[in-house]
């Protein structure tokens, strides 16, 4: 199948187990100057993207990361700031160091004043990548609540009907306890795709599926040249006026909402390029039913799903957070696989800062 | 273009002032046995639905609830029951009665808790069908808050990879104030398109689009045959694997989780045909930030979308809501189209009932 590229060749790979790397992580985050605290944090959240699958926001993006502290991009030490707070909400500042941090402790906040007063929501401004957004969801599992997150992001996809980039991919992440079965966790891209899958197709040299992206005059494109900006743009989830490109383009505009405007910190085409705001929100289970029968209907709904009959070619209807959970079932016994190239760079970042090599 | 069947066609339909229209669904309500003030929230709603130009859920649709009540589907007199609270948070019980006055409650007693808390949030079961989701998300542009509405219905749409119904098209509302622009109104089935407009195509014997359903193999089909269920199914929003139909399908999940698990009242396939659990939140904005430059910033994003330019054969870049508060000036102006056929319906079912004519 045409999405067969985006999966790691185990032939040019290496494994490498997730406690070193995570250990890896945080030592050349603290070893480039990050606090102790900041880069646990950051090490767990890239670790689990690493587990769960999702490459393109794993561990390998301690080099890119490591590089913004070094050459100044990304503030460090960077000072988080509450600006405000209600009884449900904090708005902070990530002061533009790495974003995880903020993220983490605006989720933090969030699931406190969910545990107090039932819902509780944050956004953080000044910030920067905060990678997977389905971490920040998942943390509310635990407390047996609901958790949401999402982020803005520089310009990367069109509106509906227009053909220059104006909005980020925006995603958006939900996350709800189940029983015995595996949480729900939806983590997804308001784009057709993440911006990640097109970079790596292009890495590869390999053609993506038509629908994903056009060109500067907003013909549809397969082989999306050099910078995107004012060259090519992806499209919003939906694609086409007639398979609802419109509901794509609203959703991003949505993130862009909680994230950007109801921070301050500006919408996507308004913080271009390299920034990103964010939102997390947590809602308390408890304060509307018991959690064991919350988690006994979600069973029986992720059930009747799985039994559902496949459409032609398909082995099994999936729920969100299946493949993950699947992957990360792999990677926990069998390590976390890295492109040998990628390797290299996370050993010379760490022997570049003064880190030991753990991996 | 081939979504032109969506409109009405002015040579077949009457043109009713709003005030009169909204007059006479309320008083077909009350003379059906509603109480005073259910009837009028349930008129502003449908009257608001056919002002903006949603006409499948607009005042028509007060023949076929009417019917409802008078066959006992829908209880009436119906008692509504808030059945546990906390500081930001509500269970309601429709009474399983008209589904709009519950959900309308429920998204008052959101934004009272969201003035004094900073968020508040209602799941409200026991339901029927609550007609446009946006309604209830408007309620809260009045207040300075941002509002979110959504809604899930029994099985009409096939999950990722399966090819029978599971899911309810199961729309969500969001809507933020903006200062000289339109507000940001969105209000999106989860599905490729809402339910009404296939069911429309197939009143006037027209083809629907390839994308938006599947026959009992898990074809794509364009004339979709009488019943759904087993029969065929539409696509969740993105609707095949490559364009991203696990993301329509996993937010159609996040709608029930949200209204049918939280709140006890079950989710898609469990409620079945005709039944609708609820869900509505409301932000207060000055928690976060002044609203005035929360609505500047809106302004300035709605702005730099608009100017974007178009793709090929568009016009002009759309902001949601935009299409509707076109509807709503002309409609306002000239008076609300109906069909002949549906006008007499209306006047027929007032007869029914003893109400007086008043359209």
């Amino acid at each position: 199948m045409a999405l067969e590229f985006l999966k790691i060749p185990d032939d040019d790979a290496v494994r490498v187990p997730a406690e070193p790397l995570r250990k890896q992580v945080a030592s050349i985050f603290v070893a480039a100057g990050t606090p102790e605290r900041y880069a646990q944090i950051t090490a767990d959240a890239l670790t689990l993207a690493s587990l769960r699958g999702v490459d393109t926001h794993g561990a390998t993006n301690v080099v890119r990361y490591t590089e913004s502290i070094l050459e100044g991009t990304f503030k460090s030490p960077q000072e988080i700031e509450v600006i405000s707070e209600s009884d449900t909400t904090a708005l902070l500042s990530c002061g533009w160091g790495l974003g995880h941090p903020a993220a983490h402790i605006g989720m933090e906040m969030a699931m406190d004043k969910a545990a107090e007063h039932g819902v509780g929501m944050s956004t953080i401004r000044d910030g920067h990548h905060i990678g997977m957004v389905a971490y920040y969801a998942m943390l509310a599992l635990e407390r047996d609540m609901i958790g949401i997150a999402m982020t803005n992001a520089g310009p990367a996809v069109r509106p509906a009907l227009g053909r220059q980039a104006m909005l980020g991919t925006n995603p958006i992440a939900f996350a709800a306890p189940a029983g015995e079965e595996n949480d729900f966790v939806l983590d997804m891209a308001t784009s057709t795709v993440a911006s990640g899958k097109i970079g790596l197709a292009r890495q590869l040299g390999v053609p993506i599926p038509e629908g994903w992206a056009v060109g500067a005059e907003g013909e549809p494109i397969t082989e999306p040249p050099g910078d995107r900006g004012e060259h090519w743009a992806q499209n919003p989830l939906g694609n086409g006026r007639e398979q609802g490109a419109h509901k794509g383009y609203g959703l991003a505009m949505m993130v862009d909402i909680l994230c950007g405007v109801l921070s301050g910190g500006g919408y996507s085409s308004f913080i271009g390029s390299g920034r990103n705001m964010s939102f997390a929100m947590a809602i308390d289970i408890a304060a509307f039913r018991p959690v064991d029968e919350f988690k006994e209907m979600m069973d029986e709904m992720i059930r009747a799903l799985h039994d559902t009959p496949t459409e032609p070619g398909a082995d099994r209807v999936l729920v969100a957070g299946d493949p993950e959970e699947e992957a990360m079932k792999d990677r926990t016994e069998n390590g976390v696989p890295i492109l040998q190239a990628r390797y290299d760079e996370i050993v010379g970042i760490a022997q570049r800062v003064g880190a030991e090599v753990l991996i």
